[in-house]
């Protein structure tokens, strides 16, 4: 496990710096894969809203491993807890955890039916540069994909991936906050990391760390609502989407799009094509839209002029049986074949804090805290606050968004 | 109205410039009581826990002053609901509202019984520099008074100086996290400023606004349990209240204290004794404190000592019957003379938002949100959150604070 | 000049809040010139180097209008020396003066021999549907257009807008600060603004302010040898005009390129295409160059694919007789026709400050100072601090690039 | 060297943490000479201009031993070159190089002609709590004295402790800017650190640290004209001086001062009686001038009521001819027994840099650069910044203070 003779660093406005101590990190920021990233936006549609909000899923894979390695430091027990193997498995899944994104994420995996999670081990254990380095150090590319993929061989480092409490969501909170100008996000990620322990190789956290939990909880809670879920992000993402999904179509029905996007329809029929797969990002997409404007097909040309013009979907809010029968309206005067790209019912929904549910028996995600007796509680029996936003019940709005094709209208 | 030809500044770090566009507040700032209050400190025994919380009354005070000043100016329909003559009223009602704090308050406030609004009124009202100032413009001083105590003559005026959402909260809030360097406090200010809208005499906050509100009523929560509520610094500030509570008992009593606190006694036989009272500060109590050192009331010296060497009162929180018992085993053990002094049985309470009550018939408080329909109704009925944090209730927590006396030790 | 009836705003991180008061200027945000520049990054090669700074140049015109709009507000005498139409002239020219701007622009204009101060007049001028907007009010297209190419007919505005102390380098300054992570840009606007003011139709600055000033010199001096010259950066960007370079060779010599580039060929040609012009944006060059990487021109294929390896040009420093004899050995070495792509002699220079200089008649830059005596001097004549950076000469490093075809190695 | 099991954090704004990791610090800490610091301020006048720097000498005592923790785990080779005694030398002596300090230290300084640094050394080697916690090591309070003293012993410690660029410096430019408000003092201390590398036993700091250092020498030199100097902060010092110096005349003369400062008088017989100067404080000084309004000594009594009433002494700026002629005028007409109290020739210089003059055979400050060649400079040979400001001078104001005694006046 080749130590640098001195680190390596990385200005980074969230840390002050990324530090890479091992040649094995320089060597997986070099790939193609990686390298990538930067241009893949992290937030796709939210800067249209956010306009400052521009910055790529590449600084934050760099922020995630930043963390890991500051957690490495700071929770108490954590470095005895792992082995050397074992801390670099977590530094590089921190690292590569989205490495399977692809343009406008979310849009692209609702028409190709595949988790960036898939795609992310995919490169992991395909034929990729990433793979190449990964090779090095045996068994290792096999057990970051298990670590990705909640295979249950480190439950330790997966908590600390993924979960409600991980080094990913507290560094995108903490970034697109700083990014967009939210005050929102603002988490104390250092108070946390230090309020936490490794006890029995799970983590808990001690109850003086409790008042940063429920800030983090909050901050995510509205970041979601007043960020991520913005009807205008929300809107632009759909658009997304029907482009993705009228190519999808035509692609499954053998008519060839009039425009240069081979690896895209490729992808469409095989995910595992990875080779076309890199290729894919924001420029990609961005410059396809272009072509398309000039699509022979009308509904591909449609929407990319819409794209280009910013010509937005309309989003309806259904609070109210009136809201509903507008909607039902709408949906009934457009024309059956325009439905699938113009039409859309929607619903955002998100819950402050999941808590594990005995009659599901699922419970990988609640936060444990040690209390000051030394037992350990749920965060939801520890903190009335928590208790009162499980209590407050899951926030949900649905939504429609709709448009009349603008080739149409004349 | 004197507006200056140029407004005059000062530096401040959480709004950039304070900024003074009126003679008068010039002058108000100049006078003997609002000098005062740099030389007490706003959060008492904070600063022994929280040790950069070292700021006085005075940089809150124009905070609260400036915070206004912004009102004026971003808060919709606020200047045009006010006269010039109302809005000064406004401002210096925000700006003199903690005229009346005395050293180390709550535990002054506790053993005088008299609040420090009261005091404010007397100050503002009584014969000071303050009230000759203000008498300057006939009827301003007793129309301050009126805001402070709450006589509803300007309820827009107070419901922005005092309520639940007001310029007090919102800059010490703002301030005591950033002198703390606590990450809780960092709440919206000027988001919240843009939301509010005055319709019909009366502050509502636009439903675009809500995740700010709901961020800063949590910055509250936290604020009040991590900082203001800490053990230690409760315990400090009882430590105090005993001293004033020991000197309290040898005036009822006729004893001389062996020490020169003169103006202390007077206040505390009397409380309109203004010309004494604005003598009080930290450094007077501080100063006192160290003479009694050496003072032949056993119990003086002791509580004295004490506090010279941070010996605190010890915190014992009564969460079980186990600990109930042995509180009550500590009470029985003490001397009885002694208990005023050395035992405390607290609690601390705070509920995250304060609903009206309609049984109470209270509904001053209650902050209002103009949904998205143009529909006024409470923040909890519009937000799932701030419903939730109801129904989590208060929190409360009891603690017992006790310390044998030293110079009984042996 | 149409105000709206709400302001509308757009959060930024920077001022906190972008704000609109005119509908004007959200018609000049909407137009497709303007949306073009989310797609352009503000710099380039930067972020290979500063991976965070990945912002792009429409945050930085929105930034600079926004300080424009401050500047009316803080700049004592500012708002009164000028009409409302004047403001909206300045205002305007603030957002719209890097309209201009192409994909990787310093490479750009280096190949094209145009500024992108004169693409900037063009676009303003020319059929384009910012010129449409303008065109509402008489004149004001041609009178921007003035402001911008310093015709001297608004002389204050010019200086507001592009001088040594304008609205654009305070904003790029603390923008790109913001956006990389370097504590170098944080410059005090705030204070700068209060300091300035108009005399004679000038722009002066009190005394007072002349400490903010100096620090904003020397932080313009930090970013521009910190970050804007970084070594890595330099090679990015000239890595980027080989491939401007070599595609604009072809083109003379009417070789086609087996690429999708007629847009850049056309304005290659006439820099008037403006309908072309408009489709460059960074996804047009990025996705250009992986088509490249495919080129049957082993020029282009070879500087393509050290594009997408970031296998970037080796820089050596010119600062010794060695130094420059390795220069000249690789210089010799290398085949005449790779030179023009391969090898540059390049020199980065940067003064402090740039101080009027009578031989040369040329004053228009100079920073003047209101002194305590009420009299105006130029900033280097108070400022020792000035004076000595102007002593101490302009900085130039002299760089050679160079690197060996890939492609030629076998 | 008793290591705690778990380090103990305090909040900091400036450092997020300051980290305790063995047991000695928390004794120091705990100690009544460490404690008394909460009450001294650390900038005395400056918070009459600032009035929000109210922090006291102990946040930045406990600053500067954090810095020093993070050098010893930033800069390279430095860890490696100390001992673990040394390490705590190193430690101890940034936590206790300020503990002599008195109140209103500047003014205090001047009148006892002993320096706050022999003050500091007194209390480490005298009959203090401070020197009974060191006791348990034997040697080390000598050896921190040592190094306070500038003995030469541990030359490495010494220079991180006090020169021109050492955790002093470092810690209260950042904290004096942060608690002003100040934009100026904002150093990237991370970088610098980075930067430091020990070579034969000295600091040296890499090229590339060399833009943080110029920005540091900058923000220093802002800080000082900005904020330090402040006339009106010198003014209020200057008071302060007064105050001192008629009390030690009159003791001089035998005078009984008609108030209680026997330890302040008896510390001005011999400063050696440690038990009477740390019982002065800010609250001890401000509670004696307070008993001074009533003096019968009208000098005393007339500064006293000066200071209650903020009259403060009025600067001149003797900048001509003119100036000088007025300054004799005012120094011939008053009173040469008041003299001494109320008027003031000084003088505040800065340079911006000092290097080491061979013909002095100085060199002790000199802050040294290892350049790209592996070569060892000096800082001022390497940057044309700083030779530039060495070039531009030392800026030197002289400024007279008088006032007229406000009790002669009728």
């Amino acid at each position: 496990m080749l130590k640098l003779e001195r680190a390596k660093v990385f200005r980074d406005p969230i840390y002050g710096y990324i530090t890479i101590e091992y040649e094995l990190f320089l060597k997986l920021i070099d790939t193609y894969e990686f390298q990538r990233l930067r241009r893949i936006r992290q937030l796709s549609g939210v800067s249209m809203v956010f306009q400052t909000a521009e910055h790529s899923r590449f600084t934050h894979s760099l922020g995630a491993y930043e963390l890991a390695r500051q957690c490495l430091i700071q929770v108490e027990g954590l470095a005895e807890a792992l082995t050397e193997y074992e801390q670099l498995i977590f530094l590089a899944s921190a690292m590569l955890h989205d490495i399977g994104h692809g343009p406008y994420s979310h849009a692209f995996e609702h028409v190709m039916k595949v988790s960036h999670e898939q795609m992310s081990i995919n490169l992991i254990l395909g034929d990729t540069e990433i793979n190449k380095r990964l090779k090095d150090i045996p068994g290792m590319a096999e057990d970051i994909a298990n670590v990705i993929g909640h295979k249950g061989k480190y439950p330790l480092i997966e908590s600390l991936v993924s979960s409600q409490l991980d080094v990913d969501r507290m560094d995108y909170l903490s970034r697109d906050a700083y990014f967009t100008g939210a005050a929102y996000g603002n988490i104390d990620y250092r108070r946390i990391l230090r309020s936490m322990k490794v006890i029995d190789n799970k983590i808990v956290c001690r109850a003086s760390g409790v008042n940063s939990l429920e800030s983090y909880i909050m901050a995510r809670y509205h970041m979601y609502w007043q960020v991520y879920y913005h009807k205008k992000a929300h809107a632009y993402d759909l658009l997304l989407q029907s482009i993705y999904h009228r190519i999808y179509d035509l692609a499954e029905n053998d008519i060839k799009v009039d425009a240069s996007c081979e690896e895209l329809v490729s992808v469409m029929k095989d995910t595992n094509d990875l080779s076309s797969y890199v290729l894919l990002d924001d420029s990609y997409v961005n410059g396809l839209i272009k072509q398309l404007t000039k699509s022979s097909d009308l509904i591909l040309r449609d929407l990319a002029l819409s794209f280009e013009k910013r010509s937005l979907f309309t989003p309806l809010e259904i609070d109210s049986e009136k809201a509903s029968f507008v909607a039902r309206t709408i949906y009934d005067k457009m024309n059956p074949k325009y439905r699938p790209y113009y039409y859309f019912s929607t619903s955002v929904r998100q819950t402050a804090y999941l808590h594990s549910d005995q009659s599901l028996n699922y419970d990988i995600n609640d936060i444990k805290i040690l209390d000051e007796n030394n037992q350990i509680q749920s965060l939801e029996d520890y903190s009335p606050i928590i208790k009162g936003l499980i209590l407050s019940g899951q926030k949900e709005i649905k939504r429609i968004f709709y448009k009349e094709p603008l080739c149409m209208v004349k």
